[in-house]
């Protein structure tokens, strides 16, 4: 094996050098940095030794070139500033770890151009496979990837019938089944707070559950009032104000997400309402903060670290080349003090 | 320009088959494809239809190879779940997106070993620059990059003297700002819960702000009562109810995060303690609940924004040629309800 040189002229080690200091084959070697777990702790150590010894460093570029996987798995969340999709991430990105796969992270700020955008950016830069969340965008989008041999898992939703890979839950049915609990307390007047219906398939489904629910109590869902914005505290807020200052003021405000909820629960506190005595308030997600602050929420449970977790196997799985089901997770009703 | 072709035997397009179709030169399409800011928006519309139409994927292994530059800057942050990292990172991300940039991100579990492994790992995957959480780290690693021509900016601390890139602040200034306006409220019996300080020099710089403040009032630093647990709502409640138990209760207790401060709150409420007539709580980093919830908290706001934005422009300089200087960003003192 010829020996390059960096361009201070400094040799730099090969993968036969660190066979040679470690006194393994060079595929014992390649092992050793590839599937660490297949390979006995004591062997590891020393080629792990030899390579810090050497400061030898896989060429990854050249590698990629010749086997067309970079080992990277790339991701695309509407942000990461909502804590769900950062700890869904996390989760994901500690399996994709136990199985040798980088993540690359982008966020879209819920722009489906610039998710687009992004897609075509992570596949150029070499992902294997991409997790996205939600399944609504271009069919271009998903004949683009097919055509690269990219898989995709979705998550956030589950959509057994589209013909796509998912990890996710079903949206409609977890937001009905809060709003048949709802209505079952009592309450007909209905509020809703929840993301732009338009470009969120996640946040549509929500949305089409308290629908669904009210016409199976016989309650018109004409009568939702629905106020839709970007998911912050400040917006939660402030469409919570403009629901309570209508005629027709809701008894309880259905919020997309529990961020928008701690905003109207805050908007709830400026107006001196009390809550659920004057008007009850639920979220959806169940983020960490929300068994707390301010009251704590009544909101669904989105199983988000198993979420994440699923996806990364079912990915890993489909680039070794196995062909796993798509996986519907259940959620769970959070009764707490806002209802 | 040779025509190579995919596996399936269709030809792959080149960036002289996109050069012809959008009627520029091949220069042109290469600046669309890595500088897009520098390109008439018309020009750019006209070469990614071009792209788009005929299914062109710039080779980026190729050119990572030719160019030794693959415009991925890696991120290593100890835990994605933790609102203000994952805000930081935002910023951060969305800031080199503008510079045509891929973000790569790790996370590390608040552990020292992995972040190791982990920037080896991101540094063979051809990361150009890396984005690391505070300084404490083994000087061997600061070599293995220096050695590879990889830059790194330090971020959520400062230290100017170390001769390292960093853009961040001064935790043991912050944290005694907010012990002065504690201890000049008349609080003397003081309680901290912390994260490791062993292993997390913020923490540690945090816990010695405190004991700079009782210094500087004529207060027995040795009098502290502090308690190191990892960051989490359940810790910080456990930790909150241990220092309660003791026989010197104090009378305010200063937390390392707001995560911890919540769960202090939490534990407060438990113990039917008011806040702050019967103890007072602070918390660090003014994440977005800690307005909210379950009181507004009096804490430190970190500028995470800001920072992970100047940190993403700091290392394009620095892989432009640049030589950037260290930027240390004030921190305010947010006065709310529990102090």
């Amino acid at each position: 094996m010829d020996k390059t040189h960096s361009s201070g002229g400094r040799p730099v080690p090969t993968v036969a050098d660190v066979a040679a200091a470690a006194g393994v084959s060079t595929a014992t070697v390649s092992r050793c940095l590839n599937s660490p777990t297949v390979v006995s702790e004591k062997t590891l150590k020393r080629v792990m030794e030899a390579v810090e010894r050497l400061g030898y460093s896989p060429n990854f570029s050249a590698r990629a070139l010749a086997s067309n996987r970079t080992n990277m798995v790339g991701a695309i969340i509407p942000t990461m500033e909502n804590a769900i999709f950062a700890r869904g991430l996390q989760a994901f990105q500690e399996e994709l770890q136990r199985h040798g796969r980088t993540l690359l992270v982008a966020s879209s700020s819920y722009r489906l151009d610039l998710e687009e955008q992004q897609i075509k950016t992570l596949s150029a830069r070499g992902a294997d496979a991409l997790l996205l969340i939600g399944y609504q965008r271009d069919a271009r989008i998903y004949d683009y990837l097919e055509k690269r041999d990219i898989p995709v898992v979705l998550t956030w939703a589950s959509r057994p019938d589209s013909g796509l890979l998912s990890v996710g839950f079903d949206n409609r049915k977890a937001m009905k089944q809060l709003a048949d609990m709802v209505i079952q307390e009592g309450y007909t007047a209905i509020g809703c707070i929840s993301a732009e219906t338009g470009t969120n398939d996640r946040a549509r489904d929500r949305v089409e559950g308290i629908r669904a629910a009210m016409r199976d109590a016989h309650l018109d869902p004409g009568t939702l009032q629905l106020i839709e914005t970007t998911y912050s505290i400040e917006n939660g807020e402030a469409a919570f104000a403009q629901l309570m200052s209508g005629a027709a003021q809701p008894e309880v405000v259905m919020c997309g997400n529990d961020v928008l909820a701690i905003g109207a629960l805050k908007g709830a506190a400026s107006l001196g309402l009390r809550v659920p005595e004057d008007v009850a308030i639920t979220g959806f997600d169940d983020i960490e903060l929300a068994q707390v602050a301010p009251y704590p929420l009544t909101t669904v449970h989105v199983p988000h670290r198993r979420m994440g977790q699923l996806a990364a196997r079912v990915l890993v799985e489909t680039l070794d080349g196995l062909e796993p089901p798509s996986v519907e997770l259940p959620v769970e009703i959070c009764r707490r003090q806002t209802l």
